[in-house]
């Protein structure tokens, strides 16, 4: 006999749903929401409903934007001549972050993965070497460290190495604040065959 | 400068003001939910509001129910001169699953707690006193074993030797399939001295 609310465990199993969020955390969501004004939960489902609704993939660099084209590919003072290549589009977020970045960029959508079958089809290779064709000076491989985000950089850049473009990839190493002790050996070793002059 | 959609800023916001979701994990939601179907954002947004329109308190045993009075307070089979006194609505949820108690239930609303300005009266105690003038056998006081759980306990307990009813406390003792070594002192020392004869 089960004496829970209907309401309770569909709320429950949607929260559940979420990735990082198991059936004990949605419980405990649902209760902390069940305490709250009623308002307070209307506008976070506001909210959510809100980012289906209004949030778009930019046509250019297929970041999330409400606007089309996006505020960067947009925006006067970005410097048309550099494309960063992401995964994602948080990781824009990050990389905007730094402040350090005044370039545009390129949003893949994924990296490559054989195994879960993301072919270079999947990915938004074939609009990126497109827009390659205007006056870009420099192609910025910014993929994840992972395996796939090497492969993924690693397939943009044998095909960029024919067009002639310059083509980085940002670097590996340790971690700035990192301690030698608690790096992998991967990357210290990374660390060590890209090290720089001073 | 800021490049980021105003609709993903308010439901990052919106989702960090749950418990346990802090901005970067918020963040991670609204990116998996931007690649979900908008159908599925929506009935999950549809979820949230159900819940603060539908799920209201049972006047008697203040559970969150659907219905009024709750399931429990209005299911013939069960025990109507045993109640279990607990904190929160996810108490009882945790007892249900057990499976072994067919009683009644008081949901405090929450513990004694004079640091957090917390008295009798801001919890659901008169109510409690005002159903033992029915026909009660046994309270069972299952608040928590924490500080705040025992001096309610404590509390109610003194209340409830005036009115001469069988009032008892959920046994504390080392976890089931726990480890002597690491249970704390004070949890064993309670299981030493409630022991029982086999």
């Amino acid at each position: 006999m089960d004496f829970t609310s209907d309401v309770v465990n569909i709320a429950v199993e949607e929260l559940s749903k979420l990735p990082g969020i198991g059936k004990k955390t949605a419980q405990r969501l649902v209760f902390f929401l069940l305490k709250q004004e009623g308002e307070s939960v209307k506008s976070l489902a506001a909210a959510l409903v809100a980012l289906t609704e209004r949030v778009r993939y930019c046509p250019v660099c297929f970041n999330i934007t409400e606007q089309t084209p996006c505020a960067i590919c947009e925006h006067p003072k970005r410097d048309r001549h550099i494309i960063c290549v992401v995964e994602e589009p948080n990781d824009v977020l990050a990389i905007e972050r730094t402040g350090e970045y005044h370039g545009l960029y390129h949003v893949l959508g994924g990296a490559l993965s054989p195994l879960e079958g993301i072919g270079p089809d999947n990915l938004r290779i074939r609009e990126l070497i497109k827009r390659l064709q205007d006056d870009v000076d420099e192609l910025i491989l910014a993929t994840n460290a992972s395996a796939e985000g090497e492969a993924t950089a690693l397939y943009i850049s044998k095909l960029t190495r024919d067009l002639g473009i310059k083509t980085t990839r940002i670097a590996r190493g340790v971690p700035v604040g990192g301690d030698l002790e608690y790096t992998d050996e991967v990357t210290l070793a990374r660390a060590l065959s890209n090290r720089t002059e001073l």
